[in-house]
């Protein structure tokens, strides 16, 4: 009898979101533990398992289960190794599809965060039925997947998709955690936007609702939030934001002819305020063979879901 | 029986260079027409019928042969069609592929020349066994063929692989041909590099071999020239395109992390003197995962045959 359900689970720097989920894409029953207070990889994974075996007990033992799928910062899908990822407490190389499937005896497969929230974007979400497109995954970094003919780019070595370090700002531009200057992400993520909120407030004596709070507390929810009330400055954040980043997506274009772009994450709540000058500022850049014929569309999908779903799709694959 | 030849044709602007090539790659027989004089394409296939049929009866008739392979600019894959080709004297949507089959009886495919190019290294060149290269051809233009999977990638509607059109420059870059600015084809092209000679001298009083040649007419064979004397602005400009080159390679690799780089046309003549630039500029800008690790090649087919070995790779899918 084929088994009826694949667990899928999201690791994020912070949090660890996993599920059971069946061949229709329900979310069966849903768990979480904290993965940053874990400096060894082997208590992080018996934690994890206290937690899960009882998931997996609930939907009638691991007999039931496929395989289990997971999305990590920095996962090779290739070697199902977590390498050198600078958000979570283990260094190096983690074998980490082999500590689950030894641990669990399912069989595990990995990739990033961000591709497994494409493959669940496909599959469930904003982009069902595309075949070519590209997820942007705007959170405290920003990163990507992208789906060529139905399948996650992974490229020579695994890699592939890490379009938060395209170079945006060529001279003089931010450094960046992963120590080139200028990257997409030292201004698109959530980081980013609190660092242009406190360089905008810092050189200039506009009046805003911003000022408010201490300039190095300042967050991209600061921002929104102020953004929402009406406030010029923080609406003048997001238009920056939306330039750089628009810019950027038309050189993607100009990559892969994806159908759509999918945003996702934290900061595609602020809506209008974000998408306008994303849309502008792609359009004015893309060739004009492509003028007004990329969707450009916000993830449908919730955010622990999308991740935790495009995961459990892994698993159905092994 | 397994018909024993195809036909490999490359589209350009000026020349339209065809042969006769069998299961191994051998080009048997090989001819050439103008394109451009050619104001109706129905005239144009004529003139190529007229030639072209020599070859094939010379090999024993059209029932030896599998199909026609056509590497033409804006040529899409999915449609059969030219599409608005700039630097070609039909205008609109030329359905190529179907006049072709038409006229000759063979079935008739048709990609892009830097994909057909692509195509043609990936099967006999120095990305020969690789399923992920970039091909960069620097001529006239700035193309580009993207092989994912040891597939051509070619998008949701046939056009991917645009990167001659990526912002190189971000304020104040050229105008280039396609209407934008800034891009990397305004800067890597033969006719770029003769801008960014035309620039130096205009803003700088150093003495060059460049300037016995009148400014408006230097060609990038003069700089090429003047380099290989060891004229010190020629360096330079080679150094310039260089930057930008390796600087925009550099964000490819963030998108598709390929095996290797191929660099094709006429600018890879300049052997070390554009291609130590591009090296060093592209590591600079690399993720340092992927630091010393991304070949750079330059291509070892004749630039003619790649294209016409290229275009036939395609008919042999047929």
């Amino acid at each position: 009898m084929e088994k009826p359900y694949v667990i899928g689970m999201d690791m994020g720097g912070t949090n660890t979101v996993f599920g059971v989920v069946d061949a229709r894409g329900n979310v069966i029953s849903k768990s979480a533990i904290k993965t940053g207070s874990h400096t060894d990889v082997n208590l992080y994974i018996q934690d994890l398992y206290d937690e899960l075996i009882k998931l997996i007990d609930s939907a009638g033992g691991d007999d039931k289960f496929k395989g289990i799928g997971v999305g990590a910062p920095n996962g090779n899908y290739y070697t199902g190794n977590i390498e050198f990822a600078p958000n979570l407490p283990w260094k190096g190389v983690i074998p980490f599809a082999k500590l689950m499937s030894d641990k669990f005896g399912i069989p595990a497969a990995l990739t990033n965060d961000a591709n497994a929230a494409a493959f669940g974007e496909m599959t469930y979400g904003a982009a069902h039925g595309m075949k070519n497109f590209i997820m942007i995954t705007l959170g405290t970094g920003v990163g990507s997947g992208i789906i060529i003919d139905g399948k996650v780019l992974y490229g020579h070595d695994g890699f592939a998709g890490e379009l938060g370090h395209v170079t945006a700002i060529r001279n003089n531009g931010r450094l960046c955690g992963c120590g080139k200057s200028g990257c997409l992400e030292a201004y698109a993520s959530a980081t980013g936007v609190a660092r242009s909120a406190r360089e905008i407030l810092e050189t200039s004596t506009k009046e805003s609702l911003l000022r408010n709070t201490p300039v190095e507390s300042i967050t991209s929810k600061d921002v929104f939030d102020a953004a929402m009330e009406g406030d010029e400055v923080a609406k003048e954040i997001f238009n920056y934001t939306g330039k750089i980043l628009g810019e950027c997506l038309a050189d993607f274009v100009a990559f892969s002819a994806p159908e759509a772009i999918v945003i996702f994450g934290g900061l595609s709540k602020a809506g209008d305020l974000i998408m306008n000058p994303i849309r502008e500022n792609m359009e004015k850049n893309l060739l004009p063979l492509w003028r007004g014929k990329i969707k450009l569309l916000f993830s449908d999908l919730k955010e622990a879901d999308a991740a935790v779903l495009g995961a459990s799709a892994l698993a159905w694959e092994l």
